[in-house]
């Protein structure tokens, strides 16, 4: 693969950060999982969006090139290694500055993009899963938002990764997601999801005011299930609701809509709502993208 | 200078890491701030301690190097450098791996030495801060220990870097440290620093049971104000009862002990206990190092 840096295309193995990277450092950076496909980055702006307030968070929005500059190094990354559908990753560090933790205000961004192929997506697309998803509740919280605001997706995702170590700690080899709560049970999301699940006819969603990263295909899926009149409620709820649930699915750019095929080794699996909401969500890519 | 990068010295510019390595996309990995006084690391096992605890929590203990090699790592850096008296900063992070969040069980973790000259330390060296440091409260909260670890030193450091940047925010330009509290309002720490003050007599700092890095130079005050007989307390701390201090000053690795000129403007400073302090743990380093 080539993979673009500092605006410009180098082989992956030469693809590199100093050890003085704040990247690297701190994880003081943002990123975005992007997915193309036939050459299109799908909702570019909604993920554009959330990379510039990531980067406002981190107190570095003026150093960044404006969002046309980045599309562009994607694209042609893409361009270069010939490739239509692909899972893209767009990175956005301080770069490298003198002194230690206090940041500079000069800042010289390190901006990556890496890609790998995934096959086609659309209505004649495969899922990029082999197997609906195992999930199993965690005990390790989400960093709540007094701490980083969680509507930014920065390098420190280190609360995920014990997330998903605890899955391998429990012995659950099968589980291949951590739905994580916040301090008062609440479910909050995925390790990298974010979680939906129908009771009744209504699909239920943890609410943007809990600490999750509100995730890009999150907001396609609500848009989707608002144009199709579908009963939509953004909420509180525990673990039990959802071990009730008749139906749940988790999403990221990634995955699109994958159902749950147990949680915490209970059945609940997709059914036609799910099933409903990814024909439309494929019908999108395809009117958007293809 | 010449960096330590996975075994082999190499000029600094030259010590980089693959955009890959998860050091940089997550923040997965360790570190230890060291100092180095006449060629001798200080408390190289405490810190070798944490270290090897932090990379436990992480999950790959089993694949870094016993502590004699990581040891024999600092000392040939100081050596190919030829500095005596230094600032050392050693890495291990889970490195490169396939896939993507979820850690893969083998580890080939990269490890990275950096050291840059300190001035000479002990009863006959020089403090590296020029002044007595300024503090700020800040809204910032230290990331909970059900998020990840508090006495695991991360490459997750957004939160101090937030709270480094919520200074400049307010305008306070002469500040230089912040100060945290956990959600119920207890002084926790500085975004790099323990805090130690002085009220009637006895020298407080806030418990470990509080979400606080438990910092090697904390410990070693402890110790010394422990063998000097003063009255220690560790406990839980209102802001307010700092303000309110005799005296006050902050610890790491660096800093050594640093006098605390104000807190959120109103003037603190150092005093006997300070000084006392401050020349025990000039003597143990001597002791110790030179």
């Amino acid at each position: 693969m080539q993979y673009h840096l500092d605006g410009k295309l180098v082989p992956e193995e030469e693809a590199t950060v100093s050890v003085r990277d704040r990247g690297f450092a701190y994880g003081d950076g943002a990123f975005e999982t992007l997915r193309a496909y036939g050459g299109t980055i799908l909702a570019w702006d909604a993920h554009a969006d959330r990379l510039e307030r990531t980067v406002a968070t981190l107190g570095f929005a003026e150093a960044i090139p404006p969002r046309e500059d980045l599309h562009k190094r994607v694209r042609e990354t893409l361009a270069a290694n010939d490739l239509a559908d692909a899972y893209v990753k767009l990175s956005i560090t301080r770069g490298v500055q003198p002194g230690k933790l206090t940041p500079a205000e000069r800042v010289d961004p390190t901006i990556v993009v890496q890609v790998s192929p995934l096959p086609r997506g659309g209505t004649d697309g495969e899922n990029v899963w082999d197997e609906a998803a195992v999930l199993r509740t965690v005990a390790t919280r989400p960093v709540p938002d007094e701490s980083i605001p969680s509507d930014a997706k920065t390098h420190n995702y280190l609360d995920g990764i014990l997330a998903r170590l605890e899955l391998r700690r429990t012995g659950d080899v099968q589980a291949d997601e951590a739905l994580m709560r916040d301090p008062d049970g609440y479910v909050v999301e995925g390790a990298t999801s974010n979680l939906f699940f129908v009771d009744d006819g209504v699909l239920k969603t943890p609410s943007t005011e809990l600490p999750l990263l509100p995730g890009v295909t999150r907001s396609i899926v609500l848009q989707l299930a608002g144009e199709e009149g579908l009963p939509v409620e953004e909420g509180r709820y525990a673990v039990e609701e959802v071990h009730r649930a008749d139906e749940a699915f988790v999403t990221n750019t990634t995955w699109e809509l994958r159902p749950v095929e147990t949680l915490d080794g209970v059945e609940i699996g997709g059914g036609p709502m799910t099933a409903l909401l990814s024909r439309l969500y494929d019908q999108r890519v395809e009117q958007l993208c293809y």
